[in-house]
């Protein structure tokens, strides 16, 4: 069989208009229109199966769990013992993976508006849901996040925000209001905890969300907990943040050798990336991001949200 | 829905190392392995359904008619009374459309090794077979198309060459030899004609293959008339050369009126490109391809032939 | 020395949004803005020097000579006797160039806006002009060529029309009107012939400017006579349009070998493109494009000019 | 003036075959080669400008603070009284930038083969040495730094491996062995420390060299601090690895207070990456960095290099 000498089919990310990361497409899995947004999943050469909803990198099968172990896990370490979760977005399937992990869980609930987009992932993401899907302790519901929560009783002792940031457009721009905040700190119980997926985080974009959602967090939370990780299929640092009820904790303050031994407690699998030298590293900013986010002035409300220009 | 900014998968094809053409993807239909190549079948922007063979493009639908036209359409108006017409390769089925649009022709004897890409091409180009598989006056064989004519005795009154060109690799470099061409010509009824696609014809690449070839012809037949045509989608000229027995008519002289003429009795349908006037147009070769063709000193045969570096 | 494995600097020019060609830069010669538009004197892989005009290709060293000899050439040589030529545009010196290859040549006008681009040419692209611009023989302007025809009453022989087609943007679409006809049509000497650049002629571009221009000179002129010749660092074939006064020569009707006896008497040095047989190639469109140009209904005048989108 | 619709010139590398970054470039302000080296200077769109040598991003201005505060600071805050520096490599002047910024040095040799990078650097690079190369604590020397380090008997406090990593290729591979170590360990004052820009530190990318750097330095210094910062236009993550005499500190050790102490005394400029909890967070990795490195066997040696494939 011959050798081709160069890849011919390659995917094409805009990480600005100025910087483009090109990844080689190996296969084509799927690519089709949802009622929400455009769904392309590719086998690329170099970050493995991915999934791209309106030309933009959701996750990447080579570093999913670098973006999913360090948005979900030290918000459920922290938590004194967290047993009802809520997850907003997550279609992977990946965010509800690493929730299941804590023996102490005894129901996530999942609200993917888009039905179709969960079903491909079910369908072509395996490596990324590894079977979640099918915990019996999973409730899965496709509907508005928002409407959602406004119509819960019961308080979460967790709440994950894995949405497209404001920036990328769409309805999920909502959740990342004071309104929403007000709405979330309403809904967590007793010691209880959110945190949320806050955009890119390298030098030169660390200003388009992350500082002002992590002001607007702290306009409604005693503490806002910024962190970033390296995810190399989204060709730029990521940014989570962490806050939480007056009485929960400090999620940047935990010391590395306590989340060591809630880790060994609580979960029987292994993790990748974190642990507790890993959550000193993702928390411990850089002087610069520290410095951009005390300068932000932007508070993100329902009347003067963030909109992709 | 949104809409995408910007195309995020493209197709690259590099006509050299210094010189890519790059095409949109909008959907990938088809892509795997043959025992013989690699296969894509692409939706792109710009050219439509491309079938793309190791790599390189094959034909696509915006163009192929004028490919398929100029190669076919010259040999079968000059000659007499065709009636009995091999075909190598040209597996997408719109070479031997072009051929059965003749109402003279009783067969077509069609031989591409690839049984799987001509399988492909039958689900996935419709547009360019249009059918032309179903015609009864169609044999598809899957074999060599050397070992095929040495073991005919019937002569034919075409010969279409619809083959790689040496510098792609692959066996059918013997294809395009003296001691195929002297074959050929054994094989040949009276009158009869050949023609070969001979690769491109731009200003730095015409010395590649279509100058070599043009002599290689010449050294075994008593003409050798050389054309081409602009496909866009190959990213450069194309060059197609035509010959025949001793007593057959040459191709390139052929006056635009007799071309009207005979198309007029001979077709029902309605041809794109090709008439008289774009006869004379591409067989009437600027300064610097008659130019190269005279100074080239290449024969190729077996035992030297063109190889890809 | 340590080999490059691959090229880092690479040229794009977006044929279409959804087509590009992509060419490896070895050295950038010149950036910068004139008053009039952005310049970059590239040396290039594939098509060696290379003038960039707003992100569009110019002219490139490897096939320039195919553009100015099949503009130039067959107007000047259809003519009885060219002693006084004008030429709008053309700041490579290409043009001129090739004007001044015909030893009846008296005297050459060239009117280009852009005194910037000019001395950059000259200084830049001496493979180019190959020294015209020191010929005694040429008159260079700087000014609209439009208010400089106007205010002319000596007429011209052959008038060449060398600036970016009407969708390019620009002033130069004034020069692409009924109403820019008329007046060249009173400025052109007995026997007197125009030639304009009529911008792309590829089966899915021939609509966007080429059929209208060919049909805005037939309104005007007696005859418009289409040819279109392959320049590959233009990524699509290129058109031009000639018509003349109603006492001078058909251009496309011109016999090979008139031309090649008129090309012998009149000029001295070697083409490269151009010849008898050359020109029957170019002038002889293939049947889709001479369909086209019948099927255009567009008539571009001043208050109904083609537009840049 | 026209605006572009789309940047026309593009800088590509490729991070792995398969991985590409493309930058536009603004303007290209120089390109050649030295006798050991290919140079580009580039003015990107995402980047500023950028240094390239052999098709390799070594820094843009945009992030090169991360990268040289992240290379330079740690070791020489950790260093009781840093007086006499070495530099190997570095031609941009912005490493000698950050030494020269401590009070205490009396002296920085910085020894760069290549001296017309170094020129080109002062010429075109004034954002990144900021003058550094005036400072009369300067010495500069063209030599092979190897060699260099031989031949000296005075003691270093801290010396600073600041070339290419060795899969880049070149002479600098002999900077990386148990040998060179052993060398430096000798050439070191008490409580001497060395680093040394150790390659890219990704999910996909830490074996390459980082890991094998790590044990080398194992072997021979009694401990060895890696770190990794995040450098944009590298397009991936960049690690540095400390180390120093039996009687230096501990580099990744130091804590947060004891950083922004001894900064505040020894610099009166200010750091825009690096502080103590900066500090905190490179020395941080994730569980997988640290159990890569735990896993590396390979110890490289001048016999046993690691080479480009």
């Amino acid at each position: 069989m011959t050798r081709l000498p160069t890849r011919t089919i390659w995917y094409l990310e805009y990480i600005t208009p100025e910087l483009v990361q090109a990844a080689a497409v190996l296969q084509s899995i799927y690519e089709g229109d949802t009622p929400y947004q455009h769904v392309q999943v590719l086998e690329t050469g170099p970050f493995g199966r991915m999934l791209v909803l309106d030309g933009k990198t959701q996750s990447s099968e080579v570093d999913e769990w670098v973006y999913h172990e360090a948005l979900v896990q030290p918000v459920m370490t922290a938590h004194a013992n967290p047993k009802r979760v809520m997850v907003a977005g997550g279609g992977e399937g990946a965010t509800i993976r690493e929730v299941l992990r804590h023996k102490s869980v005894e129901e996530v609930v999942m609200v993917d508006l888009d039905r179709e987009v969960v079903e491909l992932c079910k369908a072509h993401l395996p490596n990324h849901h590894q079977g979640a899907f099918e915990d019996p302790r999973v409730k899965l519901l496709h509907e508005d996040a928002l409407a959602f929560l406004e119509g819960q009783n019961e308080p979460f002792d967790v709440v994950i925000i894995d949405v497209p940031d404001p920036l990328e457009g769409g309805p999920a721009y909502l959740l990342y209001t004071v309104e929403f905040y007000e709405l979330v700190r309403r809904r967590l119980g007793p010691g209880g905890l959110m945190v949320a997926q806050s955009g890119p985080t390298g030098p030169t974009n660390v200003h388009e969300v992350f500082t002002s959602i992590s002001q607007t967090m702290q306009r409604v939370f005693p503490h806002a907990s910024g962190c970033r990780v390296n995810v190399p299929s989204f060709g730029t640092m990521w940014g989570f943040i962490a806050c939480g009820s007056d009485d929960a904790p400090n999620v940047a303050g935990m010391e590395p050798r306590e989340i060591d031994a809630r880790l060994k407690d609580r979960i029987d699998s292994t993790l990748r990336f974190y642990d507790g030298v890993a959550h000193q590293g993702m928390f411990s900013l850089p002087k610069y991001i520290r410095e951009a986010v005390e300068a932000e002035r932007r508070i993100i409300t329902r009347d003067n949200p963030l909109y992709a220009v």
